[in-house]
């Protein structure tokens, strides 16, 4: 348990782990980071080495934000109960989060990780409609129970596909597959795939629940969609008799800019939206929005209760985050800073012919890596290669998509304009390292 | 916002409640309790009335432990992350958790809820068995995910019996039906249930993946079982090719007093035991504890990761509560208060023939309410009545099983000698109340 710094304590960790949490459990990195202090977007390694935090999403606010710890404190030095009895931590926060959402929009059922929120919106989904049949884009993540293994098909996992499930392919108009193609021909083909996926589901006898999406598209390598995508399927999976999940665990509370919640972008209404990973801070707080409607059909036919799920002390820390965000102006700065890094990336990119154009919105941003100057095959050893670089000059990102060869940058929005260089400045210079120019 | 105490806030707060969690989110009693601060075995509502909490297992160590809010509020200032970088405080929690079980169950997956817990030992189970087949008693609750509510037998869930689902009875020796009769013979009968449910499956061609045991059996309302009972489930589940589930969330970390674990009081070794509720005073804390066998063949087939799973907040707050269980030691006084409490009680019990024996085991008790004096029929409404008068008394409880007519009465183990008479004395008083003794 000696916890003090500088001691080479890092090998003698690593075994100890494996002898606790297994060797699978994942790390990143080829050599781990044995992390000892957070604060903003600065992460303290053991060694003392500083890294500027370029990858999580989580401490949406910055790590350790003293507001986040003040209200946990003071709110787990009161009081921490469940929601069978009253208490007005939890209406306040409910509230404050459902203005955020249209008004529709207007009930919550608060829960511990985008996991139980997704599971949650199947069972809702599923119940309403009275029809199994799950849609889901065929490179995607939406979380770890036995039903969401079941929709599974951006990562391993050793039950398969269900029967109930059926895949479609979210176009890029950035692919070189579509160049020069006009964006309407590339949304009819995209939309006719749904269509082909929904009949499927008709045809076996699964109906449709519900389609899941995940509004940025990030695990799918942040694909750039045609205008009308996501209303175009939204629409027939109603038409079909489906509901419509937003899965905002990447997307939400400001991280594309333009909008507070992703769906938004495309000008979507969804029956369900799912909420996770940033909204706690890093403490286990996830929700699904949803209608009075659907609360009400779910809540008369099932004695759902969570916990975990609304305790004072969660709520306490989900509204310290939303004041936060709105105090901070961190979804302007998020649209800002995403505008200036577009700006500069988009030179990098272009002097560089094996670099794909620049991808996602507002602070989630990319681009691939190709093994050619024609951008034909991606490249997901040099982008590997990429992610160790910037790494070692101090920045932590990683990579998405089908192939692993998009670069995913996606720092807390409590990234400020004076630490843009820091980021940019060291992810130009592994790019020079790697992918030199040619000629140079 | 107005959260000053002493104003007549409790109706407005409750129609703004329905206003965003809806009508159907659980709240206890006739009158729900409007709580503001909590401390010990002690809950303060917004009126100034104090209550003694005698039905929170989740505050295990008791209500805002200071040194569990010092742990938590130390490391939230520090550092919060993800298991994907290496931190000692994961590792130590994880090492230390481990050291209260048996060697071979050497490996844990950090997950938010019991939910997650028991949703993951199913993957694994049905992973490892190739089997699909799940058995569980036919009045019980392991959680509220899709795979879990096809498991539910203890309260409404629409779906509905899984196909792949069978249920047995447990028995109850202190049951009417079984006066007179030998254990032995309701063994025998017992485990010819489970048996019949076995091949079931088998027949069916489901196979057997997992049997789930609650080891109090609480849900079900606390029953006597006979000797060999839990051990015979699971030498019968094994032969039958599938895996044991400790559900430990009621019965865990020394609640039951004269052990650790509530699986441990049947001789029995489980492959996997899930922990939830009391795991983290009431921050989102569970686990799946399992063998390195089986954390193998699964993390092999699965890219299995839980974001908010042992993060440092999560695995500091957990270490927190062990350590205080044992500098408290607060197993042993779990089975001193729980002995003195079962003494008092049998006299009590004793005396009114409408009032079932004593059962549980620990600070985990009740007994049963009957609507005769052959105690032929149990009694919900009188056992409710009984509840709201031990309310009115300033203390809470609540109750349990089939029929809703057995006491819950599980305080936090902070619970001390001085504070027992309030406890049994406000029962005791509300039982004359409710049910006053024949001829007085």
């Amino acid at each position: 348990m000696d916890r003090t710094e500088g001691t080479p304590v890092s090998n003698t960790l690593l075994e100890r782990r494996y002898g606790t949490l297994g060797k699978h459990s994942p790390l990143f990195y080829n050599e781990p980071i044995h992390l000892v202090r957070g604060s903003g977007v600065w992460l303290t390694a053991h060694d003392g080495t500083r890294y500027l935090d370029a990858y999580n999403n989580v401490p949406h606010v910055g790590h350790a934000h003293p507001r986040v710890v003040a209200a946990m404190s003071e709110q787990a030095a009161t009081l921490n109960v469940h929601t069978r009895y009253l208490n007005d931590r939890v209406v306040d926060y409910t509230e404050a989060l459902l203005a955020t959402f249209e008004h529709a929009l207007d009930r919550v059922f608060l829960v511990n990780s985008g996991s139980e929120a997704n599971d949650l919106a199947f069972r809702i989904a599923t119940q309403h409609t009275a029809a199994r049949g799950i849609l889901v884009t065929d490179f995607s993540y939406h979380g770890n129970t036995s039903a969401l293994a079941a929709v599974t098909t951006g990562l391993t996992a050793h039950e398969g596909l269900g029967a109930h499930v059926r895949t479609f392919h979210v176009p890029d108009l950035d692919d070189r597959a579509q160049a020069g193609r006009d964006e309407a021909e590339v949304l009819d083909e995209a939309l006719a795939d749904v269509d082909r996926a929904l009949a499927s589901l008709q045809e076996d006898g699964y109906g449709v629940a519900a389609v899941i999406l995940e509004t940025l598209f990030s695990t799918e390598g942040l694909p750039r969609v045609p205008d009308g995508y996501v209303s175009g399927i939204a629409e027939r999976v109603r038409r079909a008799g489906g509901l419509v999940i937003a899965d905002e665990v990447q997307a939400g509370l400001g991280r594309v800019g333009s909008h507070f919640w992703g769906y938004q972008r495309h000008g979507l209404m969804p029956d369900l939206v799912t909420l996770g990973k940033p909204l706690g801070n890093g403490h286990p707080l996830a929700a699904v929005v949803t209608t009075d409607a659907l609360m009400e059909q779910f809540g008369a036919r099932n004695m759902y209760f969570n916990t975990f799920g609304g305790t004072p002390v969660s709520a306490a820390i989900g509204e310290a985050v939303l004041r936060i965000i709105a105090d901070e102006r961190l979804m302007d700065r998020s649209e800002r800073l995403g505008r200036l890094i577009r700006e500069r990336l988009e030179t990098v990119v272009e002097s560089r012919p094996r670099l794909g154009p620049v991808k996602g919105a507002g602070l989630f941003f990319g681009f691939g890596i190709f093994a050619d100057d024609e951008r034909r095959e991606p490249d997901p050893a040099t982008t590997k290669r990429l992610v160790e670089a910037v790494k070692a000059r101090g920045v932590l990102i990683s990579r998405i998509g089908p192939t692993d060869s998009v670069l995913k940058i996606r720092p807390p929005l409590a990234l400020t304009e004076a630490e843009l260089p820091i980021l940019l400045d060291a992810l130009e210079s592994a790019i020079d390292e790697v992918l030199p120019r040619s000629g140079s």
